[in-house]
């Protein structure tokens, strides 16, 4: 199978009037409309770094989109298209189209379209993508925007993967529900959507939520206290926690593609109407202050190492 | 280091009204403009299968930009902005440094912004950009447009990279001439924008010549003949070429990174113009035929081994 077949065979699905020209020429031609601004991002996923050599084409797929669609949700972005990078070691159908179809069925889920893509050889499996979305002009939520007095939340719970990498590593089985948090985390894009009248500032959690919120009190000029009795947790790692102190798996675990935002007094009856509506959980774990630092209010007193890229 | 001090040491340079929040946020925000499209591609290059292991950072930084802006030249677009995924294995400050300014050096001189990245750790040096551009609108060159009667036009001179590469894979020294051909492939950029009045179809020659034409010709449903001996080639290649008869280096070889185009009669005066407006060297190789086969007169019979990507 060369290239063009596999392409052909595989990611020519495109189906949408915002694209005008897609997979089949030099570049992708994208109509665009004045009253929007673009945001994008790229990440990439390699084997044995950021999923095990074990994990099946459907959830590397899944997990490749589902984390760059969580960039968009942080900008409270809508996703409109996106470009493939695909290294593989060798061409393998049955891979490649349970790979196509995990991507296709959650692009289809939050409407973005595949536009390009690359192809190459290589001896790990390599997954960049680059997804891009709109949101109208002036609206995106920033890192840069906390202000003092705002109230921090975080979606649903923290930990999940964590957990479940660190029971991988372990040899232990984790439990579906956290090996499917870590496999296949749901990108926060439509309370990303509904947060951009509502948040000051929002980012999403990959790294861990401790350096992740920093990121916030860099870019903001501002500090926070946070209580870790008020981080949601699941059962099975309130249990871990409780048997080892370990509070590094909430605060520095990571690949949680939760989103941490910070909201105005002003606004929180708006958040709680959203709250209602939706039956969004969200969970308030601190206030930001104007002390320069992130201060943890609770049983943890030791420094975290957070997840370094290097 | 980490990846956020490597980010804000090598590649945080952003400068440009038409990026409105660049590195450092979930995603960076762009200004559109309605009157134009937007025209996207991505391409990977990987150690040791698109460049050897002892190409020098800033080669490699060069090669992998401007592969992806010949894309853009090939749409006759202007670049805009791109993304950077950089997977390494191990971070040396000495090759990011090169690499970073070798990779703003031919941004700047493209007017192209670095807007967003991820950097990774991997086994190899693996290279993804995503380069996007504008055109105004239904402006866009594509494969798909050309017409019976149409001359089939290459910039520049064909063969040169290959002949690098094969002088390098048989542990010959290539000349600086062909070496920086093949390192340093220069974007055809301004060339794909004024064509966009003058040609019907376009293409830019990375997987060789006789592959990237029959896209042209498959995509528009049109067949040509091409002339061998027409094909514009420096000096060495002629020679090698007259030796060896070996005509794949020059129909298969790729690297190239000319435009292939077609032209109408009615537009051969505004060809000569732009001819002669900036020296730009072209070369009529062939006719478009409704044949829909690719016909080579000349000297070279055997079928051509085009390079595949698996």
């Amino acid at each position: 199978m060369n290239e063009f077949s596999l392409i052909e065979t595989y990611f020519h699905w495109n189906s949408s009037n915002l694209v005008n020209l897609g997979i089949g020429d030099d570049c992708a031609v994208i109509d665009i409309d004045a009253n929007y601004q673009l945001v994008t991002s790229v990440d990439t996923l390699i084997e044995s770094v950021h999923f095990p050599s074990n994990t099946s084409a459907s959830d590397i797929a899944y997990k490749s989109l589902a984390v760059n669609l969580s960039d968009l949700a942080a900008m409270g972005a809508r996703a409109k298209y996106f470009t493939l990078a695909l290294t593989l070691p060798h061409t393998n159908k049955k891979w490649l189209s349970q790979f196509a179809t995990s991507l296709k069925s959650l692009a289809d889920e939050f409407g973005i379209v595949l536009v390009g893509g690359d192809t190459t050889r290589g001896a790990l499996i390599s997954i960049t993508i680059n997804v891009t979305g709109v949101v109208e002009k002036n609206k995106a939520l920033l890192r840069s925007s906390a202000q003092v007095g705002d109230f921090i939340f975080v979606s649903n719970t923290i930990g999940d993967a964590a957990y479940a990498w660190k029971q991988l590593q372990n040899n232990q089985a984790p439990s579906e529900y956290v090996i499917n948090k870590f496999n296949r985390p749901k990108p926060q894009l439509f309370l990303g959507q509904q947060l951009s009248d509502i948040a000051n500032a929002c980012i999403d959690i990959s790294d861990g939520l401790e350096q992740d919120l920093t990121h916030i009190l860099t870019r903001s000029n501002v500090g926070a206290s946070i209580n870790l009795n008020d981080i949601p947790l699941i059962n099975e790692v309130k249990t871990y926690i409780k048997k080892t102190s370990d509070w590094c798996l909430v605060l520095a675990g990571g690949d949680d593609y939760e989103l941490c935002f910070t909201v105005p007094v002003k606004n929180m009856n708006l958040l709680k109407a959203l709250q209602n509506k939706n039956n969004t959980k969200v969970t308030q774990i601190g206030v930001i202050n104007d002390s320069m630092v992130l201060t943890k209010i609770g049983s943890f007193d030791k420094p975290c190492c957070s997840y370094q890229h290097f």
